[in-house]
């Protein structure tokens, strides 16, 4: 009988987890540079939490489920602010403004997995509760490219794509959309870029729309909106310009974000966004909180994987592995009745220390074997003993010594 | 409109976090100074992964869903016992071995929430894969022993309870107990603690059992049986036979086990198990993989906490969150467009770096609000940077000094 893990979810082993650490450390560090407070919630929530408010696009892509014998629905959380602002809201007035929290859970989405796209991933939401001006949208988005740049990426490798909901529904208007196809035609300008051109100009045509709408925004926009002229000045503040530019055919699906909108996506376009957001003024009162202005984005694992691994700044992840400070061997006989205590003794003084469960004498497969854990010292009991001694190797340099067996601590952490 | 976290499930506030963090680092730790390699799997599996194998006890215990449109049934997972043999198994004869595997994952149960048992939880396993010497039983429960003593817990305040299910078996068999019988009675024995002796006697009577098979585990027992005999001199080796002791009314529920098997309590008894584990050198082979001995522990995080908190060993956990190096604050006027530029270079140069968004030029308050998060030092903009310069204070001296822009990093640093 043979198990396989559930389709679009993966299976970490030891050098794929530690890759996931890497770039998650990267995440938690910028995070908590910038003050930002890490925060979790559950991971499977009332299912109406997404329902009632984040568009009806969702519903189609979660797991939900009842208890057995119960009548409440759950669902598997798909994406985190809901959660967050649920959280929020619970806090009511007594949040202290402004709130800057961060999270890393594991998300779970039910559509067809796809390159870039998983049944369950991490994502990293940074968000900025209580402040309404462009300055926090600044400082959200150095942020994010703050991780980026932790993990090797440059702004010729990656940019922030920056829009405005309220300027692409102005450019829309003035190119004659009506109110009434606004929301189809903001739908369809999301969707753009991963449609053949031919297929979205049937598209258009379905529901009455022009080309000329849309291509208005394929070239430079002069910006002329007050937000958006003080945003780009709070970019240069952060020294982050070079890393971001606008763009107005960024409008983000979700149907929660009221003012400006981003994506950072690959320079080179061929991967889905590395991260999206924006803000959210409204959504913190729908959930029964206090009125707050609030802006965040989610940023998942599988996306910046591949451009990581794009290029070369993610290997199989073997690269990330912690090294053994020591690995203990025993020539046998006596000596084997000091392996334990002496790696207990070791792990005691704080030392990542392991060990052979191999019954030989061959001092030299046993040394293969502690090589093979990338180990910088090998201790090998032996004769030795007799008078306190063991043989250290340094199995960067080769370099044997035999020094007393309560010295291997200092030797190592010399 | 109010929402809630679902029954049974946590929201995680930054302390709360904080506090869970604290206790997974000391899992962590000494699991890597131990030479275990983390692992994660799905946090859903294919349902039939737990009905197959993991006893009927689990069924009624899981949240199990499938895809909307889709047949497959999937269960969030109760346990990470399975998936690690899943993944072993898939490894198949290319794993080296011993392999040793840590995680620290989600895990879910559908029961109803009671004191130190929810619905959501987190659990640290640890496993040690291809060893069938009693010394790897040893140096798993010297693990968790370890992660204990890092949490600072002594051998004052818990025990680990070791049985061997062919003793418990033989004794019960010894006592006139049936072989048809012997799995409600070791269901019962497993289960006595938690009934009161009324309950115990009348389940007794209606499974036809007598009180004397059950009484005889309640004196100390002489070991004789050569696994366990052998396992208290490794326990010795490891020198943790203070934190032991052999107590055969430990059964374990879950029907994988096969030999050796052990809890963690509180020395008093007052709470759950804090830990349990066992051999089930069956388990790997019975899913596909090759034969494989194996043994292993769960620890979950919600009686560990209550142990920490009962034995003042954890606060809130905002004595965990992490401190800020500076906080910046602008006296106003022209010093506020020092402000964000400042703030990202502290950032980049690695150092937790927290601001102001308030509009005000009341450095008193500012400084109050400073105070609050914590920060070792408080650097003011103000007048001084006419002349390339600001106002650093040490928050924990009251010491205030005037030194260059350039100069923050190694003032604090330093």
């Amino acid at each position: 009988m043979a198990f396989q893990s559930p389709k679009g979810t993966r299976d970490f082993f030891p050098q794929d987890l530690a890759a996931l650490h890497h770039i998650e450390a990267a995440w938690r560090n910028a995070s908590v540079n910038a003050g930002f407070d890490e925060i979790e919630g559950p991971t499977f929530e009332h299912l109406n939490l997404y329902t009632v408010k984040s568009g009806d696009g969702i519903v189609s892509e979660l797991f939900s489920f009842k208890r057995a014998g119960g009548d409440v629905d759950y669902a598997l959380r798909p994406e985190f602010t809901p959660t967050l602002a649920r959280m929020a809201a619970a806090k009511g007035r007594s949040l202290t403004l402004p709130t800057k929290w961060f999270g890393i859970p594991s998300h779970f989405r039910a559509e067809r997995p796809q390159r870039g796209r998983l049944r369950e991933f991490k994502q990293w939401n940074v968000d900025l509760l209580g402040v309404d001006k462009p300055s926090a949208d600044a400082e959200v988005i150095a942020t994010a490219i703050r991780a980026l740049a932790n993990l090797g990426l440059t702004h010729e490798d990656v940019v922030v794509r920056i829009s405005h909901r309220d300027v692409v529904v102005s450019m829309l208007e003035k190119s004659g959309v009506s109110k009434e196809k606004m929301q189809i035609a903001l739908t369809l300008l999301d969707k753009r870029e991963k449609m053949s051109p031919t297929v979205f100009e049937e598209k258009l045509s379905e529901h009455g729309l022009e080309n000329s709408s849309f291509t208005q925004f394929d070239g430079d926009t002069v910006i002329d909106h007050d937000e958006l002229t003080s945003l780009q000045e709070k970019l240069s503040d952060w020294n982050i310009s070079q890393w971001c530019k606008f763009d107005f055919t960024i409008v983000r699906g979700l149907a929660y974000y009221t003012g400006i909108v981003f994506e950072i996506h690959e320079r080179s376009g061929d991967e889905r966004a590395i991260a999206g957001g924006g803000r959210y003024d409204k959504l913190i009162e729908m959930f029964g909180g206090p009125s707050m202005p609030a802006v965040g984005f989610g940023m998942g694992d599988v996306v910046l994987s591949l451009v990581l691994k794009d290029k070369g700044l993610l290997g199989d992840g073997s690269e990330f592995l912690p090294r053994p400070d020591i690995f203990v061997i025993s020539a046998g006989g006596d000596a084997n009745n000091h392996l334990a205590p002496t790696v207990a003794e070791l792990r005691r003084a704080g030392l990542h220390t392991r060990m052979t469960y191999r019954a030989t004498r061959n001092v030299g497969k046993l040394l293969t074997e502690a090589a093979k854990t990338n180990t910088r010292f090998a201790v090998i009991l032996g004769e030795e003993l007799a008078s306190g001694n063991v043989v250290i190797k340094d199995m960067d340099s080769g370099e044997q010594t035999e020094i007393a067996l309560d010295d291997i601590v200092s030797h190592v952490t010399a």
